[in-house]
């Protein structure tokens, strides 16, 4: 039927209408003032194992997903995948927050939505700074109150409930940031008692989970969580560009409290709520910005490969995997930055040992072995790796093939014990 | 060489290594608390035609580049590829600026970027509205600052340079929105001597080129516009996720010159500035957020396709379709809003005659087409349709099948005078 349609007879003389006057007119540019293009190949990029601390590899599912052809950002049908994506993205965190969406950028913007939403200018944010990542929450709220307060603790520790109540009670924040895990450090903060501390003091609990999502046991609901978001690129397996965030009814409750606008457009989500959100009246979607219609494609059938896994299956397979890479770094004499009960598995800082050059390292496994890893960021650059084996990546022959670059490139350098 | 060393020889015990005691209690989760993950089918979406205000239909070559296995965010490779982007971006806005980006969300991301790092907090920004956009402009940069002044005109007309002389010497503001192509009404607005009237009071142009840039000529250098931002998603066929942004001289001493840091992080063009844009010192790039790789693959492969084709040809492919389009609306009985003179070739809004449901024509159009076309916004919602001829999708054959859709559309509803 449509075939038919398509190539409907043209009479030879409407195919040859020329311009009008005042269009030959525009037309009418000298050659010689349109810049040329530059003449590049065609794409082909080195088939790179990820390694380090995200991007992953994605999900060959992800990818044919991704190069699906599009419908509208208005179509019922793209509606409809928004709202699977939604409640597939709400197993994944184990939460019933009906405002569990997935943001237009990459995590960073869904982290930012979370403090432009949740603060007014002259709020108290805390902010639990043990890594480079909680420098950034610093800086990030900095933009949206002039009131940011830090508690610090060395990279790679953790924080105990103890000193974050003795904080608390010195600051007393309306919006308390922490990182479930730090993905500079590789640690994984225990949340046991925040959130009581939180309600105590009436105050929104932050949760950075980019690095945690669908890798380790996490439970939004259960332990309180008011607010968090996350990455695609990690354990997610999906390409970066589209970004989970949720919010509980109290973040909600901050929200609709506001004074003033947020002080954000883009990430305004009493805006984007009116179009990813419904609000159970069936009346129609409000556009608000164009959604990123392949991401959302790649974004849920990331969601999806991890359903079908099972959530507990996927955090068992990091956490063996974990394991197993550890093993392995103590059989060729290099330890971890983290003690093992505060370690990721997903994502593990290892001590660069004294003597080796690092860069080196990380320069050998690309070029003899197409593996990307990661140095330190902060105060760790130049004193540990990043490794990371997260979502599609996190599998033993991928472990067994990393320990092997890392023997070749410290016997490179003589550094190799055994 | 890496098939043999994927999968080295694993002993049986080590393959079978139970947790620890720590991580066995951590999986010690009752099967009950964990909720259940939702069952949804296979990704299918219906093949579309979208022929409304955007997005467009991608060119074929652009899924495939997006689906491409990734390569990370820091590699050698990645920023080759993000260099002939913003190369293939200079061209195709016939532009010199270094500070030419591809932004990590949609277009709407890359325009605030524009307000977030052009403002401070009491400078006066004036924009001309006359359309659905005009309207955002105001909304959005009232986000940065107090002093929002606005011309209007009624919405698919343009203004003329005595109109903006006037309100300068009223407003004499820091910085000048004005949209080169409204996207609401499918005007275009002339430029010529407003970049030197911008001079004359020490303030920026900003121009919203969304529904021009490739489809339109437009010559960002030549015409003096100091910031300029677009969308991928019309005429360059490309998803939306990734949007052009340029600043020109002007624009980056007024960033330069700034009291106070950028009030967003996510969009701090300082900050992105070092990650995406060479010092020349062959310093490293600095890490910002994780840029959308697959988007950046598919924005340097539609801009390829676009310099293959050459701009010129491009120009003129939009205006002969667009002409052949505007033709076959007369035989039907149908008018476009705008005035020929100022009409965009690449988004026609035609106005629904009496008596006509808009509504149920869309309708029909997707029931029985597959094609996509949209109603108006704002004051415009129910009096025009929204149909776009762009990138991939401008050619004559989708106009006859449009004109087809629409006859029976009106057939149907008793309205088709021939």
């Amino acid at each position: 039927m449509r075939a038919q349609l398509r190539a409907p007879a043209v009479s030879a003389a409407r195919r040859a209408a020329p311009f009008s006057t005042a269009v030959a007119k525009e037309f009418d540019i000298p050659k010689a003032t349109i810049a040329k293009p530059p003449d590049y190949g065609q794409l082909n990029p080195p088939p790179r194992l990820m390694l380090g601390p995200g991007p992953s590899n994605a999900w060959p599912r992800v990818y044919t997903a991704m190069a699906t052809p599009m419908v509208g950002h208005m179509d019922a049908h793209f509606i409809q995948l928004m709202e699977e994506a939604k409640e597939l993205l709400r197993y994944t965190w184990q939460t019933k927050n009906m405002f569990t969406v997935p943001v237009s950028g990459t995590g960073s913007a869904a982290w930012e939505a979370a403090h432009a939403n949740l603060t007014e200018y002259g709020d108290v944010t805390l902010c639990a700074v043990n890594g480079y990542f909680g420098e950034r929450a610093v800086d990030m709220s900095s933009r949206y109150t002039n009131n940011v307060a830090r508690i610090d603790r060395p990279w790679g520790e953790v924080f105990t409930l103890d000193e974050l109540k003795e904080a608390f009670a010195k600051y007393k924040p309306q919006l308390f940031w922490i990182a479930h895990a730090e993905t500079s450090t590789g640690a994984r903060q225990p949340l046991e008692g925040v959130a009581e501390l939180c309600r105590q003091y009436d105050c929104l609990l932050l949760a950075d989970t980019v690095t945690s999502i669908g890798g380790v046991p996490l439970f939004i609901d259960d332990w309180g969580i008011d607010a968090a978001y996350a990455g695609g690129q990690k354990a997610l397996g999906i390409p970066p560009g589209m970004a989970p965030l949720t919010f509980g009814e109290r973040a909600l409750d901050k929200m609709s409290r506001r004074k003033e606008p947020v002080k954000n457009w883009y990430l305004d989500m009493n805006m984007i709520r009116k179009y990813m959100v419904s609000d159970g009246s069936g009346a129609p979607r409000s556009y608000h910005h164009t959604a990123p219609i392949s991401m959302l494609y790649a974004f849920r059938e990331g969601l999806k490969v991890l359903s079908e896994e099972g959530l507990e299956n996927s955090w068992r397979r990091h956490r063996t995997v974990g394991e197993y890479f550890w093993e392995g770094l103590a059989e060729i004499g290099l330890k971890p930055h983290v003690a093992h009960a505060h370690r990721l598995p997903t994502l593990t800082t290892v001590k660069i040992p004294e003597g080796v050059d690092g860069k080196k390292v990380v320069k050998h496994c690309l070029d003899n072995y197409n593996i990307e890893i990661a140095g330190g960021l902060g105060s760790l650059a130049g004193v540990v790796w990043r490794i990371g084996f997260m979502g599609y990546n996190s599998k033993k022959e991928n472990v067994q093939l990393l320990l092997a670059a890392f023997k070749t490139a410290l016997k490179e350098q003589g550094k190799l014990k055994m």
